[in-house]
């Protein structure tokens, strides 16, 4: 199985599976490359616990492109429309509208088969205008336009709308442009209480990190939540879960401890490196970015997120025993793959726009981001 | 006749026609590029049934690209507006308003002069600001918007305003965003009464197919309706009209019979390869299209077919006994070159984007796919 993939991927001689190959791992040829990777960015992910069906210490592991070559889908002329991903944003209100567009369309750039968003009534056209490729649901309202008496029924007839479509959902992403009007934030609970109890995962960011920041229990336990915060969102986050202020001196270990207080949902802290954890290993992923701050980045992030994370339960369903990959857990794997080519995405839309860079730029750069990691025209691992 | 084709076109000098170039088509130079078509993905269309004006058993038979060699008109300065093609979309909801701009559009860049859609109030303004290129009627209503007292006015008036256009369109493209709303399918199954009055050619897709399969009558006996089920929806129209389950080891065999059953109706099964069947003759394209399987290609599809279609019958109407293809079935070889540039189109936008190739990409490749097939600047065939 290893010989396959390292003939097939030349890139990828120092490849290895814990469990067959620690021969090759030590070679010289596998120690070069491996510096080479580090001298040029590439990301060597840490595991700093072990645990049950997670990496094991002692391992050699896989950075951050190998699991994205590992856990991206196949294209073959068999598949049919949606096996590669079905995503649906929720968010975009009065106020914000670009933010779920950005998500949504990052989606369907890396490779997802459908987006959808559902967004108010207000916010609808406008998203819908931005790019008909998104499939837009005017379906949630903000207090302004319901009167008291007429929430409860309102609220069943947004879930009514959602429900409809929730079972063909690969992954949720909740709160790019959600805003925090409180009726809506309600709505907003009961679907993330709706998807979880059909073990759809859920990408947490924006204002869904807000929502969900004072009502932990809507994600507390539930390991195919992933939480993105910024760095304002992590400080809140923590101060509401640990009690304390945020650690930048030991910041891998206080975002597994984070983690783990919340029961093992799985966090993405933005920053410098991008820090995952789901409170059992910790990894980080390095690869160089862009110094452009241009707002929308998170969104693109969140939409990524959700399709590596649809993907990698596909590859984890599938492969089964015969995983690659140690780290069995979906939403970490998603989450190392959503931020790989986000960050590399970024780069390359720097390079070319500099200063000028913006979110849409990025986006354009998706499809080369993930094709210079993994191409399409062969099987990736 | 041949022979100036011959002249004109170097990549065919092995094109025939079955009633005077038998001879040239047993030639070695024939069979050696017959054999690089097919080496490189081109179809061979088989002829399972013959059957009157149809084509023959033993004849040597054109391929999918020959086929949109004959059809396509030639452009010369004295044509004028409409002569190419007046194409109209009936699609387009509150929910759905990228897949009728998507097949209204794709009618366009193939070289339909002109292209409409008919879709509701909320769909417009959405569908106008994708493109200033088509003429978008906001004239559809759903129940959520009408009384049920005003019902039968409401259906009156829809029909006026689409029966003042219906005779200068060349085809239309029933289904793409259509919605499922019970009221304006009531009103969409009187515009296909009245375009079947009136000898317009129709191609039912999407929710045009869910109201079709429910309501065969509509279209029952109509050899100039398409029908283009996806996988779902064709096991759907299979178990409807056979009360049987898909039967993919003889799926040739099943389309031709499903046909037949519609009484002569043409299905083009879209999958791996593309079947397409009037009942009396069953053919396959498959030249090499894309894996991605982003949703939107079959509004595609839809509007590459019903430009077709409208050019076959031109050309058949205008060739009479003198047309080079023994098929006379403009459903059938407007199907066929409809799924032969989709799927061309959808290759060459692959090649560029990979996996991050979103709809609108392929729908820029469709001049390109047709330009490779069919020079605008000489003649055809």
């Amino acid at each position: 199985m290893l010989m396959k993939h390292v003939i097939m991927n030349s890139q990828l001689p120092f490849l290895c599976c814990a469990n067959n190959c620690m021969l090759l791992a030590s070679s010289p040829l596998f120690r070069r490359q491996r510096f080479l990777i580090r001298s040029f960015g590439g990301s060597i992910d840490h595991c700093r616990n072990s645990g049950s069906g997670k990496m094991q210490s002692g391992q050699v592991l896989f950075d951050a492109e190998d699991i994205v070559r590992a856990i991206t889908p196949a294209l073959d002329q068999s598949r049919h429309k949606g096996q590669a991903g079905n995503i649906a944003v929720i968010g975009g209100c009065r106020e914000y509208t670009g933010a779920p567009y950005f998500a949504a369309i990052s989606a369907l750039k890396i490779g997802a088969d459908l987006s959808h968003v559902f967004c108010t009534k207000d916010a609808s056209p406008v998203i819908k205008s931005y790019s008909p490729e998104l499939i837009v649901h005017p379906v949630l309202e903000e207090s302004y336009n319901v009167r008291d008496e007429d929430k409860k029924i309102i609220t069943s007839k947004v879930l009514a709308e959602v429900d409809k479509w929730l079972e063909r959902f690969d992954c949720l992403v909740i709160g790019p442009g959600l805003g925090r009007d409180p009726f809506l934030l309600d709505c907003v609970s009961e679907i993330i209480r709706h998807a979880r109890q059909s073990n759809i995962p859920i990408v947490v960011d924006g204002d869904g990190l807000f929502l969900v920041t004072n009502h932990l229990e809507l994600v507390r336990g539930y390991d195919l939540a992933v939480l993105t915060p910024n760095v304002n969102e992590y400080k809140r986050l923590v101060q509401k879960v640990l009690n304390s202020e945020v650690n930048d001196k030991d910041a891998t270990q206080q975002v597994l401890f984070l983690a783990k207080q919340i029961g093992g949902v799985t966090i993405l802290k933005k920053g410098k490196s991008d820090i995952i954890s789901d409170g059992d290993t910790v990894k980080s992923v390095s690869i160089y970015g862009s110094p452009r701050r241009c707002g929308g980045q998170g969104d693109i992030l969140s939409g990524s997120v959700a399709v590596f994370l649809s993907w990698a339960r596909q590859y984890i369903e599938a492969s089964g025993q015969d995983s690659i990959l140690s780290c069995k857990n979906p939403a970490v794997l998603g989450s190392i793959g959503g931020s790989a080519i986000m960050r590399k995405a970024a780069s390359i839309a720097f390079s070319n726009k500099k200063r000028s860079t913006v979110t849409s730029d990025i986006i354009e750069s998706l499809g080369k981001s993930l094709e210079d990691i993994c191409p399409a025209g062969s099987s990736c691992l």
